[in-house]
């Protein structure tokens, strides 16, 4: 398949890439590091995104370049690590209906080959490790830039190479991204270890109302926590992989209270407990260490039947 | 240096091999390492550290073996990972007024070269990165075994890859470790991911009582909170850590407040801030980015004081 991409590439002049949705690292900066790579090659490049960049990449060159521009004349559309056209977000979803190629780069097991070529491979640590891949195929050399982009997407969907996707090929990679002049010290400081210290505040608030129930620990995240602590509606949304640290506990869950009348529900496992069924449940979704879903109602009304699922799938799971 | 310690090790028939007082994750799994391959050279080995194993080691195979044995016929003695005599503890202080060779294996740069044979690689990640090579110097083969000890120690000495000193090479040596069976989730699920509730109960309390100085942020981990949420002494120890993360602070500070009268500090600092002064300043030391001592009198006494030196501190690194 690379064949195909690596040739519908030569032959674009004006290329488009586009970020999924609810965008994480390693979206954006393989998107980065494409849209880098394309124009060393010649080629125009136009970066999309629907939604905005977190501000933990604000340190990479060139992300303000995200945007939602409309597609014109451009020849040839990527998109990157998204496993199905709904995560490309309303802008573009409709992109196979254009009448030029899409390519679809991805490393989702979920990934539904939505692309007219798609180069899809399950058994990547991360889209930013295809992308690699693909650049050395098409001869292009690394720089500082771009081995920041691709080491940064590789960090980011390790954490760190701390996840079970960590492969050893992963390591011998980010080596030879180093030796190019990625500074890891560097993206760890600035995508992991940049917390605003009211979302700190709020953690320990999170924290001060954790209860351990068998072998899951659960916790919420209110409106009032939130006002207290003068912190965003997001600044809780780390905590809940703290809670998963917990050695009594075989999976944790925090429930996050919406303006809105809605509850967050983000839930996490030890590996081999697979919690995904619970998210699934109720119309969310995620990964078997790691999903989530959006509920409507009060904590009140949503935290006894999630907890009710939540102990079932974990019986199920011994 | 290396082909001295070779001779030492293939002429020795009775090797003691010693991990440093307050052990962590290197000094043990380096420890262990060495042992283990000792014994597959058809040699005997003796396992000692003057304290107590953490118990985020227990994971290790062979943990067991560490005690304070005395040292009777032995022909070899390996200090590992310390960089004085004093860091063998009181147990093992005097092993250089023995009439055999001691080798000191380190990678500190305060290491004073008191080994009859010292190889001391101050470039090295960790001491398992020097154990690694010279027990391919020793021409010993890799087992999974020896290489979830190694790459333990490399894990917890580079906190996963994250620190400064996380080099290319030391990535393409882990690859190498994974290759030869060890599990790098296994480990950092053991090694990090670990708490107790009791202690993140604890962290909780600490958050809450967080203090932003200018760009210092502070808190205490008094015995009353630690009496309140049921945690031992040692609960709090990885809280600064996650102040250190605080995007408004270069530096963060525990005080944690012991039964005997004594504040224990704990000083970090973001890459490029230098905090050991303040350290060595009220008697103890340290790295530039983690540093620490213990002070007499109360909290009350001891925090301005601090406070002070630490902001002088902090100006002048500006």
């Amino acid at each position: 398949m690379t064949k195909q991409v690596q040739e519908l590439i030569e032959r674009a002049q004006r290329t488009f890439v586009i970020a999924h949705v609810d965008p994480d690292g390693d979206t954006i900066a393989s998107a980065l590091a494409l849209a880098h790579a394309l124009r060393k090659m010649g080629k125009k490049c136009i970066l999309a995104c629907d939604d905005p960049v977190p501000e933990a990449l604000s340190f990479l060159p060139g992300i303000q370049e995200f945007g939602t521009p409309a597609i014109t004349d451009e020849d040839l559309i990527i998109a990157v690590d998204a496993s199905d056209p709904n995560r490309l977000g309303s802008a573009y979803q409709s992109v196979l209906c254009l009448d030029r190629p899409t390519v679809n780069i991805d490393h989702h097991v979920t990934n539904n080959m939505f692309g007219t070529v798609n180069l899809v491979r399950t058994e990547a640590a991360a889209t930013a490790e295809i992308v690699f891949d693909l650049l050395r195929d098409l001869e292009v050399l690394l720089d500082p830039l771009l081995a920041t982009y691709l080491l940064t997407g590789i960090v980011a969907d390790t954490r760190s190479f701390s996840t079970p996707n960590t492969t050893p090929r992963i390591l011998e990679v980010s080596a030879e991204l180093m030796e190019a002049g990625a500074s890891l010290t560097e993206i760890n400081e600035n995508y992991f270890n940049r917390r605003r210290l009211v979302t700190l505040r709020l953690w320990g608030k999170v924290l001060d109302q954790m209860q351990l129930d068998g072998d899951l620990v659960w916790s919420v995240n209110t409106l009032d926590m939130q006002n207290e602590c003068r912190a965003g509606s997001d600044s809780g949304d780390g905590i809940v992989n703290l809670l998963a640290t917990i050695r009594e506990a075989a999976a944790a869950i925090v429930f996050k209270e919406s303006e809105d009348g809605q509850v967050d529900i983000s839930i996490r496992s030890r590996p081999g407990v697979d919690i995904s069924p619970i998210a699934v449940h109720f119309g969310g979704g995620g990964h078997p260490q790691a999903a989530g879903s959006i509920l409507q109602g009060s904590l009140d009304q949503v935290i006894p039947k999630v907890l009710s699922k939540a102990k079932q799938v974990l019986n199920s799971n011994r």
